[in-house]
């Protein structure tokens, strides 16, 4: 998306090792009207895989998956990584490796708010290993939901991710996807 | 707000010990229509503060936050609760007791999204006794930043939020506000 990767060459910053600094607009200042363009998109393009919810992981997922989920009309659920004291003592939990973190976390969602039957389309801000977004998919197959979608705002192609999403056989959508991050460059894919 | 207030009757369940169960609709699945109605009506009563940016803290603020910050058409940040490795070595941090966590926890902010001189409007789900919001805005405060507006979802006027926050001399606005959650009942204000 040209909006999306114009903004990532304004004002994203590559930090080296490869990690891109977005937090001017994505995850610690966030920019809505962007965001809402990127919500509108990922609707767009999954307009036909007849989700009936949004599911991402908390922290930087939320305001990708909030906005795309006020224009597909569907709830969203953002995974926690701490078990708040509202939450039954029965969870869906599985661990994940952050890459940001540098370690493991727990991705945790209700069994309140993830059903069977259900068809999930995940959101996310960042596709890298994939590692985040498969926990997640291990949720959805877990409570015997079905995922129809994975959507991600910036796909690294070098980390790996699509590769590792593949065996699932759903779209994978990213609306800017990072080539190289070599040399303090930034270089799209296309 | 009526559309809020009729969810919290029919969705939100009181656990107990002052604590009112909204994960089905605000901080654990999101209704991104209900959030929108949220924030289309902060934006309606915060239109003369004159904000330049709006501030909430992790988790569960960004998403009324981000549904205010759409509606004003102003960026907005989130304080996080763990500094990630995108952010500067120097940063804003102040310390803040968690009532759902049972413990302090860390609000941080970049310097370089919270300047001198910008105009804040706090946004956050809950006003119980005001401690993550006053949190916030001493994170404003020493970034020379002015407060000029807090709204929160839901206040329990029974948590003495409102009074710890009346010195400030800004505008506090809720759009649900209970006033007892004793007897296992949901008791609203007006």
């Amino acid at each position: 998306m040209k909006e999306l990767k114009e903004r990532i060459l304004r004002d994203g910053k590559n930090l080296g090792g490869g990690i891109l600094k977005v937090d001017g607009f994505i995850n610690h200042q966030v920019d809505p009207m962007l965001m809402d363009l990127c919500g509108r998109e990922f609707a767009r393009r999954f307009a036909d895989v007849n989700a009936t919810k949004v599911l991402t992981a908390e922290i930087s997922g939320i305001a990708p998956a909030l906005a795309t989920a006020m224009h597909l009309g569907l709830p969203v659920v953002y995974a926690r990584k701490t078990k708040p004291n509202t939450m039954p003592d029965q969870v869906y939990l599985t661990l994940a490796p952050s890459h940001t973190k540098g370690r493991m976390v727990e991705l945790i969602v209700s069994p309140e708010h993830l059903r069977p039957g259900e068809r999930i389309l995940i959101i996310d801000d960042f596709l890298s290993s994939g590692a985040i977004i498969l926990g997640l998919v291990r949720l959805a197959q877990t409570a015997g939901a079905q995922v129809v979608g994975i959507g991600t705002l910036i796909e690294k192609t070098f980390a790996g991710g699509r590769k590792a999403l593949e065996p699932l056989g759903v779209p994978v959508e990213s609306l800017a996807a990072i080539a190289s991050l070599d040399n303090h460059e930034i270089v799209f894919a296309e």
